[in-house]
């Protein structure tokens, strides 16, 4: 739900998203130690440093950051024993009461499509239960399949006042080879981002976004400001801030007068803080605090001191 | 690797791939009660029971099929316990000879699109050992990223000889709204299927074809037949038989002619021909089975008779 995520930034005073994608060489050697102490199998290590790491870092931040975005290649590189690692993660979040969302970039169609929507924002139907097998409170979409692969998501974000990010303008190199292409006059990107504005045309909620957000690189300052002015009801969701590049000045045009209206991920940035700063490896989470905290400082500047 | 999914279809004489999307509502009472018996938790009880149906399945089918294609969103449905299931397939299908297509339609960038290659064609660095985690031949990839979302995948099927199907032209009804649309005087599915050619230039083999294939709807003929002329070295993975409606008239033009250049998938058709049949349920496998032959001889039959 969009509103909880516009309340947490408020609250926090930080439209920060921690992103939490570990591999293991961003893992503390102690840490990875502990989680292999009497365990045979490398997955089930690995993924139990995984989730130490993150509970680490979410135990550290939650005072700060408003969502975490665990991005869930980094858990299926481990197996299932990843992904049990990414439920817990998921679920030690939102016990700490943050928003979460789920970095999957899902996409298929029809019934596929419907999977997905209930596994990571919805429940499973188990015989004569129902369960949530992922519980997110967002979960980022791809759009190459059209609507039929955007609905089911959609259905579910109804049923269960969740939300999705539409992949609109991607932060890497390359984005440009599809999502630049000029058709009808328009470019690719400004296609799909009319089309998330009307996939979320029905949807009001009390700070005039929708349900059905975008992700907007930051590392494409331009596109992020012009999509802001275009699109005045879709919340954006802007990776690339940090190792990719982009600094507070290039996500100034993501935000509305108020502040709001665009969370800003950074993983690596703050996770592997405690590499960069150099400091001493049980300091990983402290270390991560510092750089949320001068992050939350640079874009609060840029947004005028106060959000809300 | 491509080579060996020819000689599979050659050996088979079959192009047909069974796709393993187990739904709860498609597998007998009695196996989900066998899997469910001595167990509290649900997840568990379900992920064992899509086991079971794939184990059944796969035992019946193997000797007249080519390959598998799990659809992964049917086992993200029933959280990491189904992602254990999910691996617990791949690596029995892979002993019973089957070439196995992971569809997880994956799309990221660097270092995340890297991740997502190894945990599903390669293998994950786990400090002092590698091993890897859904141990699978290929997997699809969705093209919305550019080529940074791509050449992670392709450096791991070079460097472990598997090989991936961009989509291109996916089955579902809305795929034209983005994947028709003219750019530079071509359709955007024209041009990520120039694309897939690029990517697999430098690649040889025995039969042909290159290590990036492409996903072509078997609802979509003209198309199928269109791009079959333009990409005579990309191998087709061909969803939409049977269940969305296509037929093997449909997919005749997907082939070349040797009868070789493409896969052609049914997942509900063949699953749940038990139900379609109205048999025993006890039958599951024979009723898949059945299927698999009525389709073997219907692609046969357009193909000439022969495969090879």
């Amino acid at each position: 739900m969009i509103d909880r995520l516009c309340e947490a930034i408020i609250e926090k005073q930080n439209p920060t998203v921690m992103g939490l994608d570990p591999l293991l060489s961003y893992i503390p050697e102690s840490l990875k130690a502990e989680a292999a102490a009497g365990c045979d199998d490398p997955f089930e290590a690995a993924a139990r440093a995984l989730f130490l790491f993150n509970k680490g870092l979410i135990d550290a931040c939650a005072p700060e950051v408003a969502a975490v975005k665990p991005q869930v290649a980094y858990y299926e590189l481990y197996s299932w024993q990843g992904m049990r690692a990414y439920q817990e993660t998921i679920d030690y979040a939102k016990r700490k009461g943050l928003y979460v969302i789920a970095d999957v970039k899902r996409n298929d169609i029809g019934s596929t499509a419907s999977a997905y929507a209930k596994a990571y924002l919805g429940e499973t139907e188990l015989g004569s239960c129902k369960k949530p097998a992922f519980d997110a409170d967002a979960a980022t979409v791809s759009p190459y399949l059209g609507s039929d692969g955007i609905r089911p998501f959609l259905e579910c974000c109804e049923e269960y006042k969740r939300m999705i990010f539409l992949l609109v303008k991607t932060s890497n190199p390359s984005s440009g080879e599809l999502q630049d292409k000029v058709t009808d006059g328009k470019k690719v990107y400004e296609l799909m981002a009319e089309a998330t504005t009307a996939y979320g045309e029905s949807y009001h909620s009390q700070y005039g976004y929708s349900n059905c957000g975008a992700v907007v690189g930051a590392t494409y300052p331009e596109q992020l400001a012009e999509l802001r002015k275009k699109a005045p009801h879709t919340f954006f969701l802007v990776p690339g801030y940090g190792a990719q590049g982009a600094g507070a000045a290039e996500v100034a045009g993501a935000f509305d007068a108020r502040g709001l209206g665009a969370v800003i991920n950074s993983s690596r940035g703050i996770m592997c803080a405690w590499q960069k700063e150099g400091c001493d490896e049980r300091e990983f989470a402290e270390a991560a605090l510092r750089e949320v905290r001068r992050m939350k400082a640079a874009l609060l500047e840029v947004v005028g001191g106060k959000i809300g």
